[in-house]
């Protein structure tokens, strides 16, 4: 069977899509492999699944029977957003309506960020009551990608309230808690999801100065969660003690955590630490060594951490030094809250008048006061790169590869590599989102 | 004439130095050469520089007078210190007594620093008033380093009075003042060794936000000095501002500055910086290009900065982050007082009750106080091992080549490179000093 060719003109959006035993193949794309943008080899899926040519080209004599051309565009993972609170109005933390009326509010969202570049996220829970996490939290359970219901859900990152009134941010203090009974709490706090028999709760944020907090995070680690820690007046000490108890990511690096002093640096010194305990190559959570690593052969102790790349909630000088110091590490989020993905003018979300400027930034109205980021995936991996002058690879990770390896899935996202979900994008050489697959279906942008 | 071979236990401390024709021979050594330890490779020197060893030994056919045998040491260039305010009781500001009681003491430090690896430095006079400048000055003028006086002086250091009342440190804010008037200013307070005749003033420390202090930069470059930004409420704009107009250096980094902040993070933030003007390969007074640098090929436009590694006053993580954000920028400084090489208890130094205890920590008298560093250059170095994981190499350059770099003497100091002066030491695999050359001539400890 001559393989159809299909390009960006004549993309198979009606076709049946995926599980159909349909074989794929990208020809002409330059493709991030390897850490390393790579010409004149082909990327192949089968029924969502990136597939090795040779078990089925070479081996089984066959051949594909779709051709889609990248004329000569980047060919790079999905982008992974791990800290999201919404986008288009909505917010994941609002438990106002019927459950089918906010699975249907999720939808739109996850829909919508294609665009983006984003196929997958963890939607982010601000500091709540237990009722809005009991009602808010089993809709966000994991499920796949698809043209249909949007970017993959990974499971929720639910981001306080084990989080310090020091460094609220704009989380309501009212609700914050401390883990002085220990385990109970959290289990109190966000009710049965936590036990993460669905997967759940993807990401925790917690603050590890607060009473108990740190003695919970093997336990946290043990349901299968990440811990990450952040809206904290940690000491460089606390911190330090939670990344060796478990925690792997450090939330919005130098946002809502004690300003970085010569003699006490805070969560932001763990950047610079250099007598973590060493993990393993066995685990799965930890950044790849880097030149500024301990240990050239084993993954870095230090977290992770995610970076507001706006420009505005991070100076971009401070995204640079914080690059360098621990490259592997970097995660690019958007933090985005109801307002992204808005047109600029006024708007009314959650009860607050706010306005949205042609830059994207979100103000109270009639104020200077932000009132939150409204950046998208596809602007912080351009910000990332000018702000440090990496390569376009070391940038495109950030958003791909670094998170998947946080939350345990490099085998499933983040990459173009065999047995990988078919999450992948075109872009042009300014980084700009041309055309987006998820699971091996084409979206329509 | 066979060459006689001295070893460690017998030096030729009673010879005739320097100057004599003698050609001198290190065997067994692991030198530190172009940016790596070599071994297999001999260093040659005459009359105090650093020798081709094919011009004298294969077209001359002679053989070396003497050769001495490093027992498989390493070699490495003498420590510069850019920023020393005395040492063994001696403070550089202070202008009591006769100049023939002041240069004595001078000396005593100039000597005393060889047992640290010291062979040149820049003595550093804190805010003072003119009379004190006039007075001291002439006695800071270069002059070689020597057995008989000690470590070569390159220049004196002044470090205000042109700086800020909020970032004062020990500074005596009384004598503090701006350049409202421009050079006028700078030359009033200096007095005539500001023309710089007498390359006397090798660096000036300023704040860059004080009125009318950057725009007399430029000038100060001119005459030859290197412009240091410290002790500083600048913002971000206002340092970089600074660099691009020609300052080439950042003050004991972290210490007495604005605090790291995410939105402006003031000098330190200049470590970040990825739009300042690219020097030519031609200037010599910029850092290398770094794997953080802006261009691959130029010079690294980002300053140099100066950091005390004695673990109290700059947090290791801070080390550590500034190091790998910027790496060839980093000078070790010891930025030490009076108390150091002073031994523990207490000591009465310029009118102050100090206790210096078993760490090396200088305190006032019955506080917790800090009095200031009294680290030594040997201790910077097996410090910043320690805090940063970096490679031998690069300490040793931070406090070798990168101040030469910085002071624009990199032909003359900080590499064993042919055309160099002979000032070189032998360490132990743990960086211990052993044995100390200056102009060719070996010091006894």
């Amino acid at each position: 069977m001559a393989p159809s060719v299909s390009t960006a003109t004549a993309a198979p959006f009606d076709q049946q899509p995926t599980h159909n035993g349909k074989i794929t193949k990208i020809i002409n794309g330059r493709l991030l492999q390897n850490h390393a943008i790579v010409e004149g080899t082909y990327l192949w899926f089968q029924d969502g699944k990136f597939i090795h040519p040779q078990s089925t080209f070479f081996d089984a004599q066959r051949e594909p029977d779709e051709i889609i051309d990248a004329k000569g565009l980047l060919v790079v993972p999905g982008y992974v957003d791990i800290q999201i609170n919404g986008a288009f109005g909505i917010d994941f933390s609002d438990s106002d309506g019927t459950p089918e009326k906010l699975a249907k509010d999720i939808q739109k969202v996850a829909k919508g960020l294609f665009q983006y570049g984003c196929t997958s996220f963890c939607p982010t829970v601000v500091s709540s009551f237990s009722e809005t996490y009991n009602k808010v939290l089993p809709l966000l359970r994991p499920r796949p990608g698809s043209v249909q219901d949007g970017a993959e859900i990974l499971g929720a990152h639910i981001e306080g309230p084990f989080i310090s009134k020091e460094k609220k941010g704009a989380h309501k203090v009212e609700t914050f808690r401390t883990a002085k009974r220990g385990m109970a709490e959290f289990d109190d706090c966000y009710g049965p999801e936590l036990q993460n028999t669905h997967g759940t709760i993807r990401i925790i944020t917690v603050a590890p100065e607060l009473e108990g907090v740190r003695a919970c995070i093997p336990e946290l680690v043990k349901r299968n969660m990440t811990v990450s820690i952040g809206h904290s007046a940690s000491k460089i000490a606390q911190a330090e003690e939670a990344i060796a108890g478990g925690a792997t990511c450090i939330t919005h690096l130098f946002n809502a955590m004690q300003a970085f002093h010569h003699r006490d640096p805070g969560i932001i010194g763990v950047l610079g630490s250099t007598h973590l305990p060493i993990p393993t190559p066995e685990t799965k959570r930890h950044p790849s060594p880097s030149s500024s690593s301990p240990s050239p052969k084993n993954p870095d102790p230090r977290p992770f951490y995610g970076v507001i790349c706006d420009g505005i909630h991070v100076h971009p000088n401070s995204v640079k030094i914080a690059y360098y110091s621990h490259p592997s590490g970097a995660i690019l989020v958007t933090d985005a809250m109801s307002a992204m993905g808005l047109p600029s003018g006024n708007h009314s979300l959650g009860g607050l008048d706010v306005v949205v400027d042609d830059l994207n930034r979100v103000y109270i109205r009639g104020t200077d006061t932000l009132a939150g980021s409204a950046i998208t995936m596809d602007a912080c991996v351009k910000n990332f790169v000018k702000f440090t002058s990496c390569t376009i690879v070391e940038a495109l990770e950030a958003a791909t590869l670094h998170p998947a390896q946080l939350l345990g899935i490099a085998d499933k996202k983040g990459t173009l590599n065999v047995g990988g979900d078919a999450d992948f994008l075109f872009l042009s050489d300014d980084l700009s989102v041309q055309r987006v697959f998820v699971g091996g279906e084409e979206v329509r942008l």
